[in-house]
């Protein structure tokens, strides 16, 4: 955690390459965090919820770094104004992460069912739960290589592959039959990708160019 | 705000449904207000944080309506204790939301340019501006019917006609040439979405089936 001589150094100008890295890390922790809360509701599923747990820990261990490289960064008062900016949107990054905390702290502490579960999977977006069938066009390859969301519309929030969990995978995940995808999106693009399972069509061809 | 009579009286097993609506609205705007926040932030566009504003009191007062149709839908020990899990969601979203409210602040306190809307735009999904050209495929059809999202994977956060923002448009929403649309997506999403404005298609056509 230490920092070297050379970031140490480095003019706030030159954009600090670590605090930089830590600030993007956040944001997408902030946005991974709340769709994995109402997740892990809506399917009472305590493994989730133990990664929006594990993730509201990160976070705050990237608000204690993100705070030391800023510290280390300023040099003048212009600076240091400037990057309260920064540590306003880390702490705003926390303030989501522990809200999502609070909301995966109901499956321990109240009985929610079975009214919570209905009433959250009700907004514009839905989360879904989709199991990879055998000879799926998905099967055996990348998720950038089945340009999942650009087809289709359904965001893959995380993959569960026997007993394991990967969350907010990236592009080179491959994804196999038998995985099971948690899905955000909206109910038509749920359709678009059951149909893109199936057989990589994305939409019907009522071309209208 | 007066509950009616009706509402008074309803069983929660029932699912009474203000509750419902509240809550469900409550999530949507939480999903909507951190996307706006970091929108105003990387386009330093006061109009989007007036919006983030706009929204953040909205859920102060969503979050009222909730706790009040709350106590009067427990009437007993057990109610109040399923009824606290929907409380606890509710100021999870008030948090968010407050949080949001917190990054929208840097455009009038602090000096962040010209770095801030530099990292912010480093995630794994971006957000962009897009200017609707003539004769696009979208303009003069609702986002249903151009099924953007499903299409192309970007999401419509706003739609911007002269000197009005439409903020969380739904699909009944029509797209007009010199609309300014504020879409969130990956890199990918966005290639496929101009290519999607042009000509109507979403992919390349290297079937794989």
């Amino acid at each position: 955690m230490k920092p070297t001589e050379q970031e140490k150094f480095e003019e706030i100008e030159y954009e600090p390459q670590s605090v930089r890295q830590i600030l993007t890390r956040m944001k997408d922790v902030a946005e991974l965090i709340v769709d994995l809360a109402y997740s892990a509701v809506i399917f009472d599923d305590d493994e989730i919820a133990e990664e929006v747990r594990y993730l509201e820990a990160h976070m705050d261990t990237l608000n204690y770094k993100i705070r030391l490289s800023c510290m280390l960064a300023a040099r003048s008062v212009d600076d240091a104004e400037r990057l309260t900016g920064i540590l306003q949107v880390a702490a705003a990054a926390e303030h989501m992460s522990n809200a999502a905390g609070d909301i995966v702290d109901l499956l321990d502490t109240v009985d929610t069912r079975p009214f919570l579960p209905r009433i959250l999977s009700g907004g514009v977006e839905k989360i879904k739960l989709f199991r990879v069938p055998e000879d799926s066009h998905l099967a055996e390859a990348t998720l950038a290589e089945n340009e999942v969301e650009t087809a289709t519309g359904m965001r893959v929030i995380a993959i569960r592959r026997g007993e394991r969990w990967s969350f907010g995978p990236d592009g080179d995940q491959r994804i196999e039959t038998e995985d099971t995808l948690l899905l955000r999106g909206t109910d038509d693009g749920f359709e678009h990708f059951k149909r893109f399972s199936r057989t990589g069509e994305t939409r019907d061809r009522h071309d209208d160019t």
